[in-house]
């Protein structure tokens, strides 16, 4: 071990010397710019569906994107990580600053976590320049989400097997000025998706 | 908070379904072979300024890169983290995890990171596909690099300030097989750097 590199003090600067390779200038190879599309929405709102959707259509326009979601965190970077209230606020800080240093390496981010809190979101966002961060907010009432219920999920929080649970017993704060608001109620994920993309322009 | 979308909870699987996009969809889209090369070797070998090196010239040639280290981690991820054993080694996991998404993601990963402990670089190396591993091994002689010093931190490791320093009074494990060895006692940063990219095609 060693305090040294950056790697294990903070007494050593390796932040690359100016003229390297920068965010804008892989941005610039790859003809795209670089986002955050952060997906939020109660669980089962259909973010998981509209996410692959949208990386799908992205992918087939030519884009570089990347998915992220609580799976391929939970098992890996976050395996460490319990379901405590202060796991589950860590799980997603390091979600969000996963996703920043995608966004850094000049791909399209597509986050779809639930994300309850506003300052959670409020957070996530302010890792990225301004204007990268695009929140979606897939609006689905907690009656459809409930009716869906695909993982059995709500029953069992109903029956107080899940504690905490978004919705049921713990809020969810709906974002208040999101870049986009998708009807998760009416709206088909396709549509939805198609809806995305065609707010990125 | 919820245990829904993987994002608090083991039940529910948001892997995305077959047909979705993949690494090896990413990567031939960018006509690009994903990397993790791991640049290991003692404080002052010269990680940082090769990496550095290579990743211009890696860009140069229209490749997608992103380099990790101490510092661009320290500095968001992994600022939970002390110096402690634990976390330093809990620093290094995580930055292994990141790197395996950044190449999951289709880039060419440049980590330059001591990482002393051939156990360490064993966990970054499975985390990635079979040949996508590129362990250099950094190898320049403990007296040169004391006596470069950039830093003035073997001077203060020597006076009993730094605990636990790699080379002084930690041990650094050589790697046994790295994929590609350089002489950083004789080697230019840029001849390394070259000897790097030739190595990889």
């Amino acid at each position: 071990m060693s305090v040294a590199d950056g790697e294990t003090g903070p007494c050593h600067d390796t932040r690359p010397p100016k003229g390297d390779v920068t965010k804008a200038m892989r941005a610039a190879m790859k003809g795209q710019r670089p986002r955050l599309l952060w997906l939020t929405g109660l669980s089962g709102a259909g973010k998981s569906t509209i996410a692959n959707l949208v990386e799908r259509k992205l992918h087939a326009l030519g884009r570089h994107t990347y998915l992220l979601d609580g799976d391929n965190l939970r098992h890996g970077l976050n395996r460490d990580l319990g379901f405590s209230v202060a796991d589950r606020v860590e799980n997603l800080r390091r979600a969000a600053e996963c996703a920043a240093l995608l966004v850094d390496s000049g791909l399209i981010v597509i986050a779809a976590f639930i994300s309850p809190f506003r300052a959670q979101r409020a957070a996530a966002r302010a890792l990225v320049a301004e204007g990268e961060f695009v929140e979606v907010f897939i609006d689905t009432a907690l009656s459809v989400c409930e009716a869906r219920d695909p993982k059995g999920l709500y029953r069992r929080a109903r029956a107080g097997l899940l504690p905490d649970f978004t919705g049921i017993d713990s809020p969810y704060e709906p974002p208040e000025a999101p870049e986009l608001r998708i009807d998760g109620n009416g709206l088909s994920a396709e549509d939805a998706a198609d809806r995305i993309l065609a707010f990125m322009g």
